[in-house]
């Protein structure tokens, strides 16, 4: 543990606790952990409490089996030994789920006892992980009392790797896992991967892109041995591993000149395929599935639908306790740009809401946050939370394909607590997308979160240093979604930089403002997609305006946005609950974040904050600039606070966000402003 | 000859002549040919002679070193056989150049003899391929008495391929040179297409990418076998192979720390690379240099200018006869958009100019037709003709990077016959642009032509079949400038499709107007560049206007065009030499064709013909769409009278450009429409 590794270690730094006092207090109390250990399905669990006390607080504890007369750290699963189980009452056993866990001080007679216990060996990993990162955030050991549960089934990460090393959508190197369609040799890395992941609860992920090419289609048979590696690896830290599949693989492996599920001979040879895989790792996960979306392949080619794509797999699966995970991200991607009755947004809604129950009951939904892809600001897919008879997860994207590319600092704690906590009606008020996709609003079977991961081989792992806190945040708010962004900033930079009152104020700030800030000088009143296609980088105003994506914001001389009302537009609005739709619908109650993504607009009409929508579009680039002048300005004084590396290296983009967003800024003005003729009236510099 | 190759034969098909008169009549003729084999340096030239007239007519003729008591071919250099000299009058002999060739009818006594003669063997090499292709047309043999000589000694072909199989800019597959870093294992195609360029009479060949990575800079060296093999193949044909080098080969290759041109030991590396180049090769042509452009690297980076650059290996070339071709494609590729001072189309001639007389006696320059890159129309460079005291190239682009990317038909040689009739006024009228670079302008050492080709390993060779022209039509035009475009355009027709009225009527009509339609559906006016940046293939308007690489439209809600007058612009009009200059500076003088690149107007101002600029630019746009319509209408008309396959090929072709043009005028369309607000007077539906 205390090598040094080729990269950092995010926030398991468990950097030294100097305090002495609080060290002598409890060194008894830590140099005696009792466990079980053959009873200890995940080693993990055991050495990484030693390792993180000895690196806390300087201290190497003995495991015993039996009880010292001494303090001591209990580290048991319930029923496991009987005088543990009277530590505990009826109602604190009761109150844990599978994978969560209880921490409890108490005093025995003259002993301390911290008793950390679960219900399952992963709730006990998960309570080793909390109890460190409790100390390490200097919590204090008085009245020790946490008792929690994940609030979802599945907490996921997807990881759109390919096998040559190269990853869809990476900001920060090659994969960790693959190089030259080979596992990588040494897989020390992904291990301490799986610890950062298993530390703020993650428990599923999917190991292959969504877009599954000729070698990744190998994974469910002829490169079985790499899944299985890694399935060994993960399964150290309660992760279980899934595989995006090809739907045309028994085409791709040669054996059959057909995909369609309704072919007996297609249905065997995935009975085949499947048997062998959890021949080889039996508690594999299952299935994530791109079917039919982007010129991926799917049952639609055969004529069948998406249910009976999706069922023919889950059946399978079902035997061996496997998920099928459905993409819900289909659409058609080869629009005519003159086209302006079909839109994108409908989509997924229109596709899917008819399935409504026609799925088994191992099928989930995997749905992206909002209509259209993973933009800067979207509305939220009507499509969560409105189909009661199916299991739904939401799918949100940490690697920041339009939201910075990990060269901005835009920190999406924020951007995904708006979207969790959006009330959707679906069965009246309080209806949140939180409690539809952790299961409680319809009490389907599966539920959860999936996303897309930012990680790559950089020495920090997220290519900007500031964007680990994404995946930090995604795990945690995935276990819970009842935390604050403030809640979960705060412990990451505290777990990160270390407990200090002026860091913790500086960059507080500077993560929870970032969102609204990339978004001022991006991406004005819901318009996205000013892009450039392929690289989803910017500015490019009509980078999507004549393309066949269905992305359009159809900008001519006197007006811009598109009407997506049941009244005069797509009929998009309509695809919500009523309040949502009656919100949506009208100018007057449509929020100003939103206004063109649901309506078409002169540049002149007035907005809520009084200004005109151009003037808008001006003052908020201009202002967007500024602001990230002044986050440089915020982090530079910082300096001599944070360790030079850190400090430089993130300093070093900030700077190349200012120039990108000026160069942001200036392209979005000046094409407004050519377009329309009409002045900033602050005479602003627009070319 | 007769095994079928797995490519087109192009306009080396000598097909049979059906005509029994024709053949009965000369059959003694052509029976006897009569040479000294062991005089000719060029085997191919007998070989070919023979197959041709076996394939044209069914002759199998015989080889004699006498001459025969019959009729006979005698093909001989001058000076070699006393009784040919006997058929020369002594002015034949005098109007011959190196290059250059005479085919004459000659009846002495009873008996006919046709004498194919010249000066070198390069010369006779030309003569029986311009001899084939006279019987291939049908002409007649009455009277024959051609005297041609090539007016330019630089006849070039460049190749934008790398070894790795890839061409830069290519659309007709593959390279036919190089695979996976070697030469093809196969050379029989390259043997094939030295014939191919030898019969239109090009002498020279660029055997790489200006823009010379990694692999390709060996070819110096490490790898001169591949370039050696090359020049074997090239050699029988008469072709010198060059290279295109690295300038920063001495780094590269791990020996030197700098490529200053002025370190003694850079001088003494590239002593010792090109004297081993020149043992391997002897009559190795020499280099062509693409320095400090578009990141390349070059003498600028060690405080050196272009001529002591070029001048540097330029002197050590001289011992070997060799030749050091200088590209002036330099420009600044980091231009900020906001930047409206800087104008790329002044960068050769600024950068240039003031070198005049300062370049080694074998350095040219090679100057692009236009200022900017091959866009679809520009307008002439102002630095030809420019520099009285340096040997000057012009440089044209076959491969239709900018022209359709030979999806759509477009033929060059009309463009090319406007520009190189283009008059200069560098020394009064009638300083053609082919006079600046035939080098009768100047007398300069060094003349010619180069041309980045359009060829892969598709079976046609060129991607589009009738792209084919193209490269038939710049052979031919940099042999004899003076040909005109009609001579050339049905000579191909004939040679490629027969001798047939009907398809030499329609195909004359389609590739005549082929530009000029192009050009009204994609870059209207001169603006050009409304194309991706990197794929450069279209439409986009806004593709180039906030980029760094210098060109703009600068389209706003009023007005567009760049103004490029001394008099409120750039200055550019002021590179020209006064009669050009003036006509160019002038709004009333400035051909429409050109005045947006000229000048910056208002949308509402009347051009030539009447109508309004934008008018125009919707009327252009609908009206090319509607021409590639009619291109096809007279293209079905062929049907059943051109085989299945080229027909089929064409027509397929034909489709996908009468859908693109669709899709540029649309998007054209609906650009301004949007930006201005201006309303097409006929009505016509734009988005």
């Amino acid at each position: 543990m205390n090598t040094v590794k080729s990269y950092d270690l995010c926030w398991l730094k468990y950097q030294p606790i100097k305090d002495k006092k609080i060290i002598d207090k409890y060194r008894a109390l830590f140099t005696n952990i009792v466990l079980n250990e053959k009873s200890l399905d995940l080693k993990a669990t055991a050495t990484e409490l030693k390792d993180g006390l000895d690196r806390l607080l300087g201290i190497k504890p003995y495991f015993t089996d039996t009880l010292p007369d001494s303090d001591a750290i209990i580290l048991c699963k319930i029923g496991q030994f009987a005088y543990i189980d009277d530590f505990l009452d009826h109602h604190e056993r009761e109150s844990l789920n599978t994978e969560g866990f209880i921490i409890k001080l108490v005093l025995a007679g003259e002993r301390n006892r911290i008793i950390i216990s679960a219900k399952s060996d992963k709730g006990l990993l998960y309570g080793v992980f909390r109890f460190l990162s409790h100390l390490s955030l200097r919590g204090s050991l008085e009245n020790l009392h946490i008792i929690e549960n994940p609030r979802s089934e599945l907490r996921m990460i997807n990881h759109w790797d390919n096998l040559d090393g190269s990853i869809e959508r990476g900001y920060a190197g090659k994969s960790i896992f693959y190089r030259n369609n080979e596992l990588m040799r040494d897989t020390e890395r992904i291990t301490d991967y799986a610890k950062l992941l298993a530390s703020v609860g993650i428990n599923s992920i999917v190991l292959n892109n969504v877009n599954v090419h000729t070698n990744e289609t190998e994974l469910i048979d002829k490169k079985i041995s790499i899944t299985k590696k890694m399935a060994g690896i993960f399964r150290e830290y309660g992760i279980r591993v899934f595989l995006s599949i090809n739907y045309a693989s028994p085409i791709q492996s040669g054996e059959l000149n057909t995909a369609d599920p309704c072919d007996l001979n297609v249905i065997r040879w995935w009975e085949k395929v499947i048997a062998h895989i959890y021949k080889e790792i039996p508690d594999f996960g299952g299935f994530l599935v791109k079917a039919d979306s982007e010129h991926r392949p799917g049952p639609l080619s055969y004529g069948r639908d998406h249910a009976q794509g999706a069922n023919m797999l889950a059946k399978i699966l079902t035997a061996y306790n496997g998920i099928l995970i459905w993409r819900c991200f289909v659409y058609n991607c080869r629009q005519d740009w003159r086209d302006a009755t079909t839109d994108r947004a409908k989509a997924a809604y229109d596709i899917y809401k008819p399935f409504d129950g026609a799925f088994l009951d191992n099928v989930v939904l995997q749905i992206k946050n909002g209509p259209m892809d993973f933009q800067v600001r979207e509305p939220v897919s009507p499509l969560l939370g409105a189909m009661p008879h199916t299991s739904q997860i939401l799918e949100l994207q940490i690697t920041q394909e339009y939201t910075g590319q990990q060269i901005h600092l835009c920190y999406l704690i924020p951007q995904w607590k708006e979207i969790i906590d959006f009330d959707t009606y679906a069965k009246g008020k309080g209806s949140t997308v939180k409690k539809a996709v952790d299961g409680s609003l319809h009490r389907t079977k599966l539920n959860g979160f999936a996303a897309v991961v930012n990680v790559g081989d950089d020495f920090n792992w997220t290519g900007h240093y500031l964007a680990q806190a994404n995946l930090y945040g995604y795990g945690r708010l995935a276990w819970n979604p009842d935390l604050s962004a403030e809640e979960i900033t705060k412990e990451w930079i505290g777990l990160t930089f270390g407990k200090d009152v002026e860091i913790e104020n500086v960059l507080l700030k500077m993560l929870m403002d970032s969102w609204l800030v990339y978004e001022s000088y991006t991406s004005p009143l819901g318009l996205g997609w000013m892009i450039t296609p392929g690289s989803h980088y910017g500015p490019n105003v009509d980078g999507y305006e004549y393309s066949p994506w269905g992305t359009y914001h159809r900008a001519d001389h006197t007006m811009i946005g598109v009407d997506r009302t049941t009244l005069s537009g797509t009929g998009f609005t309509g695809q919500y609950f009523k309040d949502n739709k009656d919100m949506y619908e009208c100018k007057p109650s449509c929020p100003d974040e939103f206004i063109l993504f649901f309506h078409r607009l002169p540049y002149t009409y007035s907005l809520k904050n009084g200004t005109t929508l151009l003037q808008h579009i001006y003052d908020t680039h201009f202002e967007g600039v500024n602001k990230v002048k002044d986050i440089k300005t915020k982090w530079g004084s910082l300096r001599g606070k944070i360790d030079e590396q850190r400090f430089e290296h993130i300093l070093a983009r900030l700077n190349l966000q200012e120039e990108h967003a000026k160069e942001w800024c200036d392209v979005i003005n000046s094409y407004f402003y050519r377009k329309t003729g009409i002045a900033d009236i602050h005479g602003r510099k627009i070319y």
